[in-house]
């Protein structure tokens, strides 16, 4: 088969379309024919040798894809050769052929086609597991998005508003903004242009956020913990502005918040089974209903890996990128 | 009656026993004929003047009381006059008579005299919530308690041993160690000789601690992130160690740990007696069966209440320090 391999970590360039050896499914795997991936901030991190794949992951970039089934390994029932389906990977991702464990397997979901399903799984299980199982957002509540219009951030948004929640966003331009209104965000910051903290406490009479979804890390901690609720949670799920920042416990021991920070990909099989099945339980639903839908920037060949990299790294886009096998 | 009044803050001798009025029950209120209060950490700094009463809350110190209940608010039901118990209080616990709202009310459990039933409602409930509402303590994990000989620390070796936890703890002594292996404590750590994430990861294999108790906030903010197993949780309900310290998110998110802060006493009353009605369901069998019991270094007269301080601010005593009504 052919997939996207890193000869040398580096720039976009790092990433070269070659012949590989197939994978084989082991015990409790699919083997899936891959029909499009789609790109993640962590495989801009793993091309660039910051992010190795997990012990036993491939190691090619990828950490979701939509297919079909073309075999199943030892072990594997309530699956058929020939299902289309999605998956969460621990990589290998961006190939003509990937091996997925049997409990990251997702039907794909009524009314969406088969390469557009491979938009889902990574956002839909990054917001479910942080903002609903670590979370805990309920309905009434106000989550605040950083970033919006990412992938993450337009799945964030849609979810929430699902469930009944209010929702803010920050995001760095009056466009991308509009498009997280769209999508139902009630509250929407131009970080650019205004102090998110101000604003969300503006906006929420003073109370601020019950859940902050932030993929910043240490250059908004302290402004993400200004901006918590009583009782409100931060969760965590990128550090694009730093590893190391400093925490004010009185402010969080005061609001009596919390802090948590989490990643999909290096979480044990068991946990990564839970966390599907509860999206195919409750996220579903709502995606076969129309009423939460994937939100896709452009597709493009995947071959051209390196081109979908430049316009995840220039952030123009709004939602997924997807890479669509040739 | 009289209580501890403070007319100035300061270092101990600012604690004046005096008359005052007597309290008044309102709607939903209880009042109190105190017969003992216990001192917290809490009560050194309101009286250092660093720590107001919240809102509404009596002006005198004493966030826990026992003795019997003297006469009800309108709206009382399941309460007598004359019923012994003990209550969480948001203040006023150093007095002859104190108001409590009826949801912060317990029974004195079967088998403890009514003197030292005032050791208990600050640190079990304080203790419950933060390890098993917050955290989620499950059985065969690790906690970590710092300051294990304290009033707080002697009541969690005990809770946690007996949901069936593994149990190691911080403290300064070598007396004060021999004290917690006798409530239980299976991991003994001497802070002043010893480093407590060495310990901790060399006892438990390399995991490290699931749930870490700690009163020092900034000072130990690293170092208990570094001690943290993966998905271990990290309550801070003290900032003995200053109020800032600096979080490292890529060790968070590497474990997909979290980091909580809370207090007792702002909470709203909803909540307090949600805590004080899981106390009496899980904690009030273990102590009627004397399997977890109070542990208290000394009573002394209430108007003697600044040698109380005097004893706390030494950190000489192991479990809680208790002020009798004369």
């Amino acid at each position: 088969m052919h997939a996207i391999t890193i000869p040398e970590p580096g720039g976009p360039e790092a990433l070269v379309w070659a012949q590989v050896p197939d994978p084989v499914p082991g015990e409790g795997e699919v083997l899936v024919e891959v029909v499009a991936s789609a790109v993640n901030r962590a495989d801009v991190l793993q091309r660039q040798g910051f992010y190795n794949p997990p012990p036993g992951a491939s190691p090619y970039p990828g950490l979701e894809c939509s297919g079909r089934i073309a075999a199943l390994g030892p072990g594997v029932s309530g699956w058929a050769v020939g299902d289309p389906v999605c998956g969460l990977l621990a990589g290998g991702g961006y190939a003509e052929k990937v091996v997925v464990p049997a409990g990251q397997l997702l039907p794909v979901p009524e009314g969406i086609d088969l390469t557009r399903a491979a938009a889902l799984p990574e956002v839909v299980c990054t917001v479910w597991s942080n903002v609903f199982m670590v979370a805990h957002l309920r309905p009434g509540e106000t989550l605040l998005v950083h970033g919006g219009s990412s992938g993450i951030g337009t799945m964030a948004i849609q979810l929430a508003k699902a469930v009944g929640a209010k929702v803010a966003v920050t995001a760095g331009t009056k466009e991308k903004l509009e498009r997280c209104a769209e999508l139902g965000a009630d509250i929407l910051i131009n970080y650019r242009e205004q102090d998110f903290v101000a604003e969300i406490k503006q906006a929420t009479g003073g109370a601020g956020a019950d859940v902050i979804l932030d993929n910043m890390g240490a250059k908004y901690l302290e402004r993400n913990v200004e901006a918590l609720a009583v009782s409100g949670r931060l969760a965590i799920i990128g550090m694009q502005g730093g590893a190391k920042g400093e925490l004010n416990i009185g402010t969080l021991l005061s609001k009596r918040a919390a802090v948590s920070a989490t990643s999909l990909r290096a979480r044990p099989l068991g946990e990564k089974a839970a966390i599907v099945a509860a999206v195919r339980e409750h996220v579903w639903p709502l995606i076969a209903s129309g009423r939460v839908r994937p939100v896709v920037d452009r597709e493009l060949p995947m071959p051209q890996a390196a081109e979908a990299h430049r316009v995840l790294e220039a952030s123009g886009h709004v939602g997924k990128v997807l890479l669509v096998v040739p």
